[in-house]
């Protein structure tokens, strides 16, 4: 009796052998993004990147990083384009090959919900930086579960970091951080890109961050009929437009799923929010009108100013919870700012002045620069290794 | 001061370009499995497809889908191409686009490990079948989980599902169902593309299937210097080369991490093993010669029929383990073939044979049609559904 095993071989060696290279190995080190036997995009010693693809027909193809350069790639006599780009930053990319100006994704590497779609990354690992990887510490899981919302008539997915020792120890109630990914993302950013399951790991092994419950949700809400309203409409949409609704399902649906089906401290004392980008800005959306319900916040690379657009001003922003400087610095445990030295200005200068700001405004706060890095993921997986120490002490 | 949100704004604008069509809405609606706000691929009434791509620099575009049939697709006057398929069958497939006869994803569509690399899916629906949908049922998690195989000597991650009420019930114990994958495949396929937690959650929630935990893991293990071997090689390779670190890793590291790290009945009357493809190969391959660890044996279109490429001969198939037919059927309490009727004549032989074999040397089992559906994951949800009733009663 032949075996049924050999079928899928045969079917599956058609699929492998666009990605499996044949040539003796090359220079460098294969990415750890890149799927299982992928030699390539391979990272030499310097950080430069070779990308290699596989591509007769094409007649231009091009590695483009949307946070940074675009790289020709160039054809040889076998049918294979190669590029090779500068020295890139360590941390996380995405990036996109640009086949005959279709911009796709590489099959060699893994793929991450970024940018709107389903974007190739990759990983430049940083000499002696270890605080994302995985370390022989306790671990804790990610938890993916879905819920029906009521605010939005929808099902929702939610991630939960539960830390090491949740299930072993069912008399201990935990205090819960809500940690937003940016706009373009969703509610798988933090886990896969952001490592957050590393990263708190390896904070809670070493003593310097609480164990914590981590919720991801996804940073869009409509109720049915409403329309969706992007921070990229024209005319800029008011804020509240685009995270109206998210509050409610925070408020209404998330936070009470939270504290019914996990082990939470759940008062304002043990609750936080934070998020990147966009998601910082739902944060303090969210938080400063809700104080009741939250007394930590961050905001890495992204805050709302809660002033709709016009000049920040302590007195008025979020309907003036701010006035009273005093008051507002010992209600609020933690206001935390973060931001990369290398994003472009107008992002860099725009966190900066509203840290300035509040410090002129006397409201008691944290603000951290990442050094040497962008609009991107290695910022904020610095700025969580920064802001979740400063939780719930 | 100006808002940092308005640059993100800017930024994903860049990319959303790519999947949002500007057109009034076109006929049909969009698959379940599209990117947030992507109008296409289309699903019409008839289960045809209409899928939708811009590149006005390309040559030559197609839809294809690596089970099933390549379509060409048409360039229209602005730079779309479309292409629309036969009616196609209810389930999930992978799919490419051939852009210059380069294989990559659609940018519209969420990827799916499968074929080696992350490949683009659609689910067509079935009328009438709701078994893999999320209904509004206590529902259980999918917990991902890191851990450090002292066999490998690497990271493995694994996915464990468990049901409604394993935290609300900290004296209960579960019966524990390890459940692989295919080739080219990975610990992720189950729960994204053979949506498991919905499955199990819906049986569970009708009374159908005990409450259990769902241990995925990864089909592929090797350890330091063993060098990776996989089915397709050539020659083929026996069957041990293929599983014999995947057992060990079974025994020694993943069963008793379940065992300790969760509330198992750790025992072989509440611990089953079944697998799709080349996840069935591996499911026979290791618990018949460990009896001892599991009483409940399932093959989704695959098995191991243990004869090392001779013709199947129950007096000696896996070292003799069948031999006595009586004493077989009272220590195994299940074992289950599946097949689907529109698969390559040579798997669904296989499996057919193999069963009919079974059936005279007096093996008892169950053998189940799924009628309809090829080597897909529509196939892989109707086996879980008609499996999972059968175990631990």
């Amino acid at each position: 009796m032949r075996s049924a095993l050999r079928t899928i071989a045969w079917l599956a060696l058609l699929a492998a052998a666009n990605v499996r290279a044949e040539n003796p190995p090359a220079p460098g080190v294969p990415a750890s993004t890149n799927v299982r036997g992928a030699e390539y995009p391979r990272i030499l010693p310097d950080l430069r990147v070779i990308f290699r693809l596989e591509a007769p027909d094409a007649q231009k193809v091009q590695v483009q990083f949307p946070a940074g350069k675009t790289y020709p790639a160039e054809r040889n006599g076998e049918g294979f384009w190669t590029a090779t780009t500068d020295p890139l930053v360590p941390g996380f990319h995405y990036y996109f090959l640009l086949i005959d100006g279709v911009s796709v994704n590489d099959p060699a590497s893994e793929t991450f919900y970024g940018w709107g779609r389903q974007s190739s990354g990759i990983e430049i690992p940083e000499s002696g930086v270890d605080f994302y990887d995985a370390k022989d510490v306790p671990h804790g899981e990610v938890r993916e579960r879905w819920y029906r919302s009521r605010t939005t008539q929808a099902w929702r997915r939610i991630f939960v970091y539960t830390p090491p020792g949740y299930d072993a120890n069912p008399g201990v109630r935990y205090p819960v951080l809500y940690l937003q990914h940016g706009a373009g993302e969703d509610e798988r950013g933090w886990s896969q890109q952001g490592r957050v399951s590393q990263i708190m790991d390896n904070l809670i092994a070493e003593g310097k961050a609480k164990p914590m419950l981590i919720v991801m949700e996804k940073g869009y809400a409509w109720k049915p009929g409403e329309s969706e309203v992007s921070l990229w409409s024209s005319p800029p949409p008011a804020i509240d437009r685009v995270f109206g609704t998210l509050v409610e399902v925070f408020l209404n649906d998330l936070i009470p799923l939270i504290d019914s089906n996990y082990r939470t401290l759940p008062d304002r004392e043990h609750r936080a929010m934070a998020g990147l980008s966009m998601g910082g800005g739902a944060a303090f959306f969210i938080t400063l009108d809700h104080l009741d319900a939250f007394a930590y916040l961050g905001g890495f690379s992204g805050f709302d100013s809660g002033s709709g657009g016009a000049p920040f001003d302590a007195k008025t922003a979020h309907h003036g919870v701010m006035a009273d400087a005093a008051a507002f610095n010992q209600r609020v445990r933690l206001l935390w700012l973060g931001i990369g030295t290398a994003e472009e200005p107008r992002m860099y200068d725009g966190v900066k002045n509203y840290h300035l700001a509040l410090a002129q405004a006397g409201i008691k706060h944290v603000y951290y620069e990442s050094p040497g890095t962008a609009h991107e993921w290695q910022t904020w997986r610095r700025c969580l290794r920064e802001f979740a120490p400063l939780l719930f002490q």
